[in-house]
């Protein structure tokens, strides 16, 4: 039984030195409640009591505008009326069935799915998130190929369960290793930082494409069952790939018979002005994996599209994996009203508009204004603002996982956001401007400029 | 986009024959989900229209009383008025927020499970289901005793991800391996097939523990950070351990500073008639992972309970985990309204009544009657019937793992309980009784006299 009411005070509350004034709920949450990837005695969790499309408040009634769409999950912003809904009438109706039935809920968001995807990517499998869409997407590539080796990224993030992690190209990588034998990590396409010493997006795109067929060579082309990648990677760094790269990785996938994994958690669904974030340039990889936006994580739900020429084999081959909640009834009515949202709001266009119209050009104008911004790129409702110490040098303003003190700076610019309205997604050296693609025009024009503001204390590290 | 539209029919629906007559649900789930674990065109799912307490029903209206509780995790039945209202109720305040940020209903679900947790385990991370908790708890294994070595048994069942199908000791692994390093299998108490020729309960505990901690000897205990291990084996066998076992594996683990992880995804939230199962030893473990019953699987949740001696490391230092829909507030609503259920229909105490008065006397009645039963076995509203094709060898009824054609008997006994009414669990040699804790004594009777009939089929395959 809980001890803390005799042992007192967790530190964190005594650290707060205002446990008495705060709600229940922080309270409960402070004793209780361990929260990811984070020292729980230094966060100071708000306690979100409501939002509302772009908005959300806490207990107080402060409110902030979600420049973050929390972890670039919430593409219709909050609490949006079909959702909710469809949420509602299929709690009513049936909120959960084993994965051994079929039901309404689920056939028509695997259908709706699978009409969305691109080329004869038609089945799906159902998974509660992005971590388990990846394990599962391997192990259907590493049967598929009979192959055990898999390539992916050094900066990418691919989840938090072991399959998913030891794939990973970040630091949170590094807690769980050693992971599972088998994965070889591979340098993307990133012109601002290039890893190829290229002097433009074009000369990166291609040299990252001859790395890669080096790495495929000297690791042997046909020990490698997959190439993972996000088609714009997301949590670390928004970063574009340049026209052709993608294709070229399509091409050297098929010259070896190597499973193509586009990781569309982050990138899919609208996020990048597609439904898809490959499709912009219309290469069409064999497996997708899905999560977020999907169904904007009202209900936990991810996932695999898989290519019918893949999927025949388990016709007669037991798929080989399962959970409890695959095909989640309660998740998928919220995957329905979603993707139906998506259409009939226009929103995939929308994304599109706004970071070509909106977003975009209000970024470029803060690199002119701002010694601290290095670069800025993006796409749809997808967009990085690179941080920079020295613009000649590229230094960035915290070093690469900076701990605490040394992060400083990032801190004081996130505590400007907040102060400005605004909440922002800080991810190293970088704010991530990822509002819910149906943000108001005026909110996300009055976050922008909030922003611009909050960058003058970034300006304070910066040379001029 | 999708071609099932050009090219026609899919295998399964040609197979059928029937297409046009079965629903678009029906048709949709047959062309775009794919199902766990199985061979596609070997199933044909029941499209499951609605349920309500122990029942469920197709659209023709065919209805079964749910032996199964679904995957063992609808404890409360299906559509609960209390969950469903709770969920509503949420939906329309707050579906989903990052983890990072506070809510109320995650708060109170940390209290809660907090409450009802024995010991000091007072802290609670969320995952979205049972494997995704055990990945975490092992990482937190790891991370506590700076060791690597896992320690799990043959004969259970810990999810499907990299981590957690590597700690699973039965054939679903298989499709999976090689695994990450560091997994060494044991063999658990199993009294009617011992591994450790005992001649009775007692002396299969003894012997159990006895290799157990040869095992540890032979691996070195000080370089194994955790014993995983189901407290009462639910998806191998439901497999009770002896008394005295699981404190013996207590007082090993504190004897080499070992972590002991109870896996409850199962056998927790009342389904052995305990909060958790290890409850009915008194022994307390250092983690339990959770899933299924915590809110019955009507929004997908699961998580690590953790130690508050273990916890304290996670002040200072990042909790080495995460995940988009850690602690979803839709998710923590029913888990909140669950437990108060449990509490206000006492129905952990029920799940204990309805086992010693009437599931267990009934099933020990069946094994009286007919040949085909080799054991049974069980406590709560977790019980086994074991199949047999001669109770002198205990040659089991179908063999291992069995494929297609040698699981003919399991299959036609299946198929004579569902013609019978009553929807079972069947695994490998046996019929699982896991209904709802809060089956109508009526219905469970009558459940209970449909199995009992159904079970001359299988006698059909055995010597009297
Ligand atoms: C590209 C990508 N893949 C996978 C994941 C993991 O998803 P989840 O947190 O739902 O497990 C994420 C999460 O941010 C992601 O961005
Ligand atoms: C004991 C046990 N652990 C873990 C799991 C995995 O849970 P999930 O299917 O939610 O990933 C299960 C699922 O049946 C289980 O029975």
């Amino acid at each position: 039984m809980n001890r803390i009411d005799e042992t007192g005070q967790s530190p964190a509350s005594n650290r707060a030195g205002a446990t008495d004034a705060r709600s229940a709920a922080w309270r409960d949450d402070r004793r209780h409640v361990l929260h990811s990837w984070s020292a729980q005695a230094l966060i100071d969790p708000v306690v979100v009591a409501g939002a509302q499309g772009s908005w959300f408040w806490d207990e107080h009634g402060t409110r902030w505008l979600d420049f973050s769409s929390q972890l670039v999950n919430v593409n219709l912003g909050h609490q949006h009326p079909a959702l909710v809904e469809a949420i509602r009438a299929q709690a009513a109706t049936l909120c959960t069935i084993a994965p051994y039935h079929a039901n309404e809920a689920t056939a028509r968001a695997a259908r709706m799915i699978a009409e969305v995807a691109p080329g004869d990517l038609d089945r799906v499998f159902f998974t509660n998130g992005g971590a388990e869409a990846v394990e599962n997407a391997v192990r259907i590539a590493r049967q598929h190929t009979g192959r055990h080796k898999l390539l992916s990224m050094y900066r990418s993030y691919h989840g938090a369960t072991a399959g998913a992690i030891a794939l990973t190209g970040d630091p949170r990588r590094w807690n769980a290793e050693p992971g599972p034998p088998g994965v070889v990590r591979f340098w993307g396409p990133y012109a601002y930082r290039s890893s190829f010493h290229a002097r433009d997006e074009a000369e990166e795109g291609e040299r990252a494409l001859a790395h890669l067929q080096q790495t495929l060579e000297l690791e042997g082309p046909h020990t490698v069952a997959a190439i993972l990648l996000e088609s714009v990677v997301g949590g670390n760094g928004i970063l574009v790939p340049p026209d052709g790269y993608l294709q070229g990785v399509r091409d050297l996938c098929d010259r070896h018979g190597i499973v193509l994994i586009a990781d569309e958690v982050m990138a899919g669904f609208g996020r990048c002005g597609e439904w898809f974030a490959i499709d912009r340039w219309g290469v069409v990889p064999d497996l997708i994996t899905f999560a977020k936006g999907v169904n904007c994580g009202y209900v936990p739900l991810g996932g695999v599209i898989v290519s019918e020429r893949i999927a025949q084999a388990y016709q007669q081959r037991p798929f080989p994996g399962g959970l409890t909640y695959s095909g989640h009834p309660l998740a998928c009515a919220a995957a329905v009203a979603c993707i139906g949202v998506y259409r009939s709001e226009g929103l995939i266009e929308r994304a599109r508009r706004i970071g070509a119209q909106i977003i975009g050009p209000a970024l470029a104008a803060m690199r002119e204004r701002h010694a601290s911004v290095g670069e800025v790129r993006g796409l749809g409702a997808f967009w990085a603002i690179e941080l920079v110490r020295d613009r000649a040098t590229r230094a960035p303003l915290v070093p690469f996982n900076a701990a605490c003190a040394a992060n400083a700076p990032m801190a004081e610019l996130v505590a400007a956001c907040k102060r400005g309205g605004v909440w922002p997604f800080a991810a190293g050296n970088r704010l991530h401007i990822v509002p819910p693609l149906n943000i108001d025009e005026a909110d996300l024009r009055h976050g922008l400029a909030a922003i611009d503001e909050a960058l003058s204390v970034a300006d304070r590290y910066a040379v001029d």
